[in-house]
């Protein structure tokens, strides 16, 4: 278990430790909401949210409906997905929901388990998550790109991409044996330009990845098709009883805060502007990777490849700033991983994501400090050696 | 899915309203955490728990050290399970552990899933969770008292019972092919005598039971193997990225106020301790219960037939409270549940649990005038029908 074998912990500050960016932990946007100060403070008291239900006249009985409130307007103030006439599903993360997909997208007692496919590479979570149980229902297929089994499937598609940043769509396209899961975890402006509200079926937003709360698990679904959020809703039942409560009403307050900076309700004469601020910050980080590399950008994620689109929340033409570094070792260099955790730089390699290990992803998410150290030694790294 | 089916609301008072005690909802417990006042507050801020992370010295990394240290000082306090020498997993509820104990108890390839058993009426949510994703690592066997196939099994062991209130062992002794999960969550003294720490090598609990804290989704594990709980930490890891951290400080800040309350710690002249306050609501109720039956305690739960105990936490002989009326109709109504819920008392009914249609369960942890409400309907039930 990768997290686990991490051994740098956050008390050790010393300029030779190992630097764990195997992970996207957001700790990068902690400073924003130590500046917020009151804006994003909950307090509850003993008496609060003692029980199961948040609303029983909700089909999602374990919604807190602060919560489905705050986050069909983030969606209005952002701009980057439908949430009209579809239905909120809250996840233990969008990690559950994911499997609370899988579930309610296949059906039991079928010929054979339903694949699930993603485009390498992908998110290395998907076939962890869906070999877990071993289950009956569905079982990992792999690569979208090769996939050619007859018979109903899953796409999961996850745009921006982790671990490369890509702006995707669906490559399999297979009429009505088609179900395809858009996980928007980084559709958000601090990684990319938002070109218009996503509107597909199913659609995965998580809280770390757009304020930076990983600590809390929680993630939302927004569904089209109310048989689908009837399923989910059960598989939640069923394996958690329901998500967090504390969670979901300081997950509510945080996106209260966000979008009253970004429509200047309240805000100083500096900007409450999460997203710019969140965004300045990734530019200045990219740069000095870009930096440490002496613009040896060829090596870089794809996403240079890409051209610079019109955010319409920023109204400004802008270049993609994943959340990750998407290295590619070169030359004799076989296993990235492995040569990057010889200097001090803990990734994850391209295997896990259905990549070479040539590949290595590193977190851009982390803190100030652990992000400096880490552009040094890559400079270092790119200095000495060819094989990068 | 029941529990989305129950159609009364929080809001609705109305003295014709539909009862909804099919959940174990621990609303019971909120004016004693009203009452607490600032003891069981958290304040959290903006950049507070943002990171995955909470304990990386840890092995089960996402466990925020003050809750470990919380769980541990509460079962020294009580008295009811050991935890020197044991591993503290945490989950999101027990139900999760459950799951994280079913991944971690078996092994992928065997020559077919390994058979989970209790003994009926058991908890009806062992078999759902069990059958959720038709895994092939393990499969619901039913009652372990008729079990009676080769090969290894695991057995669940809920005492207090789940839902008769019942103390108990396991019944399926077949040496080394033996895995035992303890579901403790009622071995807290408002429920029944604590005649001694537990000792098992897996033990569940869970806050919605012991502190009422249902919608903060908690449980934790004690765990003698080590290679059992790394496993669950697994499971844990890729299910859902570990466990709500405002769930979790909350969990600590409230177990603390209990223990506090028990060792008489800014204790007031009125007593604090929680489970004194507890224990003689549930008494008062069970009074309501069986004289609203006009004492026909022979329809009741089977707990009746159990001596009073010697309670070690109390130092006095006391009797078990069990969260649940267990009823059992007679005469010519087939079907409890159904019989209920035509008299507006929603609970649920005994095939659910692996018994005869004929009982029902009924929670006793709701507010009060949801009970005030229970008993007067249920004497007149007990006074016009011959039928109970």
């Amino acid at each position: 278990m990768v997290i686990c074998a991490e051994k740098a912990t956050p008390a050790d500050r010393s300029s030779d430790r190992v630097l764990a960016l195997s992970t996207g932990d957001p700790t990068m946007f902690e400073p924003y909401w130590r500046k917020m100060g009151d804006k994003g403070k909950v307090v509850i008291r003993g008496g609060d949210l003692m029980s199961y239900f948040s609303d029983m006249k909700n089909e999602c009985w374990f919604l807190e409906p602060e919560l489905r409130d705050a986050i069909r307007r983030l969606h209005r103030v952002v701009g980057n997905a439908v949430t009209d006439d579809r239905h909120v599903v809250a996840g233990t993360g969008s990690t559950q929901l994911f499997q609370a997909l899988l579930y309610a997208l296949t059906t039991p007692g079928g010929a054979e388990p339903v694949s699930v496919v993603s485009s390498a590479p992908y998110y290395s979570s998907y076939p962890e998550v869906v070999e877990l149980l071993r289950s009956e229902l569905y079982k990992w297929a792999g690569d979208a790109n090769t996939f050619d089994k007859d018979g109903p499937y899953i796409e999961v598609v996850c745009s921006p991409n982790n671990p490369d940043g890509a702006v995707r769509q669906a490559v399999v396209n297979r009429g009505d044996q088609r179900q395809v899961i858009y996980d928007l975890a980084y559709y958000w402006p601090q990684y990319t330009a938002i070109t218009g509200p996503a509107d597909h079926d199913i659609m995965l937003f998580t809280s770390s990845k757009c304020t930076g709360h990983a600590g809390s698990r929680v993630g939302w679904a927004i569904v089209k098709d109310k048989d689908v959020a009837k399923k989910m809703i059960e598989y939640i039942t069923i394996s958690s009883i329901g998500v967090s409560k504390e969670s979901q009403v300081r997950a509510a307050k945080i996106i209260g805060a966000v979008c009253d900076g970004c429509q200047g309700v309240g805000s100083d004469v500096e900007s409450d502007n999460f997203f710019e601020y969140a965004r300045d910050i990734m530019s200045k980080r990219w740069q000095k990777v870009r930096q440490a590399l002496d613009h040896q950008n060829e090596y870089l994620n794809n996403l240079i490849k890409y051209p610079r689109q019109r955010c319409l929340f920023t109204g400004e033409f802008t270049e993609s700033l994943p959340a990750y570094a998407w290295l590619k070792c070169k030359g004799g260099i076989e296993d990235c991983e492995e040569f990057f955790s010889g200097r001090g730089i803990v990734g994850k390699g391209g295997k896990r994501f259905g990549a070479d290990p040539k590949f290595n992803r590193i977190s851009l998410l982390c803190r100030e400090e652990d992000f400096n150290l880490f552009v040094e030694r890559l400079g270092a790294i790119a200095r000495i050696s060819n094989g990068l």
